[in-house]
């Protein structure tokens, strides 16, 4: 039986979501969580819709497995949670189709990323927001992302060790939202590449706070260029927080957003 | 010249605000930063309006200091946050009259208790709030609160370690918010006993839930017999938001209430 769950992690505590010799990462405490459950002395593999970086965090993270014992979903939920540390939990857990895979039935990814626009540094926010202490003209970062709709060859904004096959993606929303002094910028995409939002976030803050001028990302986006474009934004405000499976997704039960604590859009 | 500075923190990698040998306190690593920033070779002794307990969190804990040198107010923010870790940041400076102090002066304590109201847990608030997981009836907490207003021998709800001189407290309001699936609790008091936030909170969940009547509060707070009350609640989702000093805070420039960033009040 297949199984699909959906998964909230702080990533502060991780390297990244793929397991990696040495270092912990959630794939590899899920996996193992999961085969504590079951009992069968060894980990459940999984397949996830994003392998998000080291420290990023994702509120509505999708996996699928394949069951290797019969249990009720809400045990799927509660069972794993008792073996899984306080930074990793599995949210839900739904019965899909055989043919359904987190990630090659995902149609969309949304991602958000939260900003904290102060002068001063706020501790309580640390690891969970990226910090900007330049007033940020949120009308003017608005007015620059309008170019980055619809499909591109995002070479400017994507990392160097990204090893997608093709550059283009195509950028279906992005929103902004204000909540008191934090920014929220939300990403809706068929797929992202690697370190994609934290670059287009670098780029799009430098036209907030007026180190750049509105026409400039345009300029950045065709020159096909990572050089050109601002530095990479911290993972600390990075969430991926909700995947869309279309139709399928829906008959099946899964959610297609899950907000952070930041406040939904 | 005296001045008081205005400390947020996230109480989680800190054995409390005072302190102690051979354990990490807020007050330690900012008076240590003080005298880094001083360059003095040593730490600034500092005065503070509450001593928050192990994992309690502060927007708005304030504290006093003799300057041991001259400096801006904003370079006593920007260069002692230079020298603390990101758990920690002084959010503001100002200077006060020498007969000032962040702990006498101090009329009211602001305290906000978050809780998130939820099945599963949430790893993205580990640490940053509590965690019910049965559903909490929020009206029927707020008509139970009302009978802890005005002045009470707070000992039904106070640590057995408690040094406070009396156990009289005058609790002069106790407001509640819920925001999604969290719900605050803020309590305004002249002062606390050690723990009374906690044990107040968790009594009220007993009612939330209906484990206890609504009139049963009033039973434990009569009783003055801490074995009645509910166990103490997790230091999660405790935060000292705000200090009051009366018209010599406000002639200063202190700000009462610095909200967290779950949402204001």
């Amino acid at each position: 039986m297949k199984i699909a769950l959906g998964i909230q992690y702080d990533g502060t505590p991780f390297s990244g979501w793929q397991v990696q010799p040495d270092r912990p990462t959630v794939q590899q405490t899920l996996e193992e969580a999961l085969g504590a459950f079951a009992g069968i002395g060894q980990p459940v593999p999984t397949i996830c819709a994003g392998r998000t970086d080291t420290g990023v965090h994702a509120t509505g993270q999708v996996v699928h497995i394949e069951a290797p014992v019969e249990r009720p979903m809400n045990a799927w939920v509660r069972g794993t949670n008792s073996f899984l540390p306080p930074a990793v939990a599995v949210r839900w857990a739904k019965p899909v189709p055989e043919d359904f895979s987190a990630r090659f039935s995902a149609i969309g990814r949304t991602y958000e990323y939260w900003i904290v626009n102060e002068p001063v540094r706020v501790p309580l926010l640390a690891g969970r927001a990226g910090w900007c202490f330049r007033p940020c003209d949120v009308e003017k970062m608005e007015e620059a992302a309008a170019v980055l709709l619809g499909e591109h060859d995002f070479t400017s904004f994507r990392a160097a060790e990204c090893q997608a096959k093709s550059p283009v993606r195509r950028i279906d929303s992005i929103r902004f939202t204000v909540r008191g002094n934090m920014i929220g910028i939300r990403f809706e995409a068929n797929a992202f590449l690697q370190h994609m939002v934290r670059n287009l976030v670098g780029s799009l803050v430098y036209v907030g706070i007026g180190k750049k001028p509105v026409g400039w990302l345009a300029d950045v986006l065709e020159a096909r260029n990572r050089a050109l474009a601002a530095p990479t934004y911290a993972p600390d405000g990075l969430y991926l927080v909700g995947v869309n499976y279309g139709e399928a997704g829906d008959a099946a039960g899964l959610p297609r957003y899950s907000p952070t604590f930041m406040g939904p859009f």
